[in-house]
């Protein structure tokens, strides 16, 4: 059996994650035993949630232990199997976690269809992220055409998607992204209508300039200051869908939320989702999003990091927002 | 035609209102036109959102101009009529306002079964604070046998039905009231399983320790410091339904809102309301609550104010928490 080389969580982190909570560790892959499959990892996604794992506090998915491998999705080959569902050769796409090989029960891994898209965009907008954005802006947020909707951390994973799902629907789309490069990408390639810059001193008024009508839709991926500022731009009826809240993670205190006074006043709704609560609702996602990526309705762009020793440093980086497109670490060439 | 008692709106309060916001005045009741009629008021309502309308910012329904009477529900007794609908003796409900005697089309007005219950439930569990209840706790709410819901406000008019309806739909229920007066009520009177009080120094305690099992359902009244403290209690997929925020009506400041990274984790929803947006389910909430209330199941309280001059002062102390029950004015012996 090969050689695996993993990434361990060896500490909690306080606030934003160091290298130091990390540990590297190898061993020798085990034996499959009856219905199992060997997988070797391609990609590894590195997602704004996996911050939430590595509390003790149950975060809104399972805590990872200390001295466990780090969790996280990974599209992969098969290199040897004893089920008869998988053969050596397919690719899979499953919770393969932080690590060069997987071994575990077969039935844990989907065959994923390299014909349809490349490998990486199984991470992304047909992964976890493409899912993600459709559940939440199309069966949650219902938009309707006309409406005004507002995504923040746009060019991020889950931010492209449902932007430009939204545009497709017949919606005004502003993003918000930190920086005039990702502002810049997100309306000339994405085809958001207008895209405002957090970072800028004048974010307040570019966001309220940007909405002349107001928000219909708030996709809401950042949370903290950035909601702030949304949410008194709120129309009458408007939904928040809380997809992520990234600029809270790392607090570890309670974070102040939105003044209710405006919600009773305009008739808001707020909810908090996590699309593993909407598995029955992933296949339709799956053939929406394909279809639209198929006929370049939807465009996507991956951030790249090769070498699983890099997985700390790229995912601390996402966390302070320097990565752009989908980030993922390439472990090996695959397809 | 009668000489018409008055309340006007004299001048927009900062904060809490105060007695020289309202102007008295009289005057000659006018002529009526081809379809409408005269009504004199027999008790006028008085409701915490009335706050709302006294500002010039738009409330969550129409501000009142400066100089106008005050709107609210009352019921009253047909006087003269030049409609075909109404005759000179039927009770009716209807936005009088803050006056002894008002003038209008007669579509204006519906006329109560002074037999299914005497006058004043027409103003409580029968009229708006009832719908509010029963729309808000029962449609919106979607109480399951065995969740706990927690009340706020749980003496006053919405939150002793919301309560009771909740009973009734097999829940725990735990009230929050100020003082322990109204706590004893709400738990010996109207059979909630716990009260706590508010205004009491081990109030957090307290309240966590009545919601064993966390809260599922919190039909929301008041807001600020005492939604603070229910919020961390809110158990996964669990709903705030947000019917009033009388904690914050007065405040000149936005009032941050509660910690949305407890939404996320717990996939809660938020939703705020208003009753004139539910029109097509008040028939059923009348229904339903009236044959609560004839069968004995439904319990209600009046605080009844005599005289129209005192509605500024019983409306202040009302904001204050001072009422116990529905808060009305009684202008007139009617039945």
């Amino acid at each position: 059996m090969p050689k695996n080389q993993m990434i361990l969580l060896k500490r909690r982190p306080t606030g934003m994650p160091c290298d130091e909570d990390f540990e590297r560790s190898e061993q020798t892959t085990p034996e499959l035993s009856e219905g199992e499959a060997l997988v070797k990892t391609l990609y590894l996604s590195l997602d704004p949630y996996m911050r939430g794992i590595m509390d003790q506090k149950e975060s809104y998915i399972p805590s990872v232990n200390l001295g466990e491998v780090m969790r996280g999705h990974v599209v992969g080959v098969v290199v040897q199997s004893r089920a008869a569902t998988l053969d050596p050769g397919d690719h899979v796409h499953g919770m393969g976690g932080w690590q060069a090989y997987s071994v575990g029960p077969a039935s844990t891994w989907r065959k994923i269809d390299t014909m349809l898209a490349p490998l990486p965009a199984w991470l992304g907008p047909l992964g976890l992220p493409g899912w993600t954005a459709h559940v939440g802006l199309m069966d949650l947020g219902s938009p309707k055409p006309g409406e005004t909707v507002v995504v923040s951390s746009a060019a991020g994973a889950v931010g492209t998607v449902a932007g430009q799902l939204a545009r497709i629907a017949g919606c005004r789309v502003v993003g918000i992204a930190g920086g005039s490069d990702k502002c810049r990408y997100v309306v000339d390639e994405l085809g958001f209508h207008a895209c405002v810059d957090y970072k800028a001193p004048d974010f307040d008024r570019a966001l309220a300039a940007a909405v002349p009508s107001g928000i219909d839709i708030n996709f809401e991926n950042v949370g903290g200051s950035v909601l702030d500022t949304i949410w008194p731009l709120m129309n009458r009826h408007s939904r928040l869908v809380v997809s992520g809240l990234i600029a809270q993670y790392n607090q570890t205190a309670p974070c102040p939320g939105p003044d209710l006074t405006v919600l009773l006043r305009n008739r808001i709704n707020i909810r908090g989702f996590i699309i593993s609560e909407h598995l029955a609702q992933i296949p339709n996602a799956v053939q929406q999003v394909g279809r639209l990526l198929r006929d370049g309705q939807i465009k996507t762009r991956e951030d790249i990091v090769d070498g699983l020793d890099k997985a700390p440093a790229a995912f601390i980086g996402m966390l302070n927002g320097r990565n752009f497109g989908k980030l993922m670490v390439r472990l090996a060439e695959g397809q």
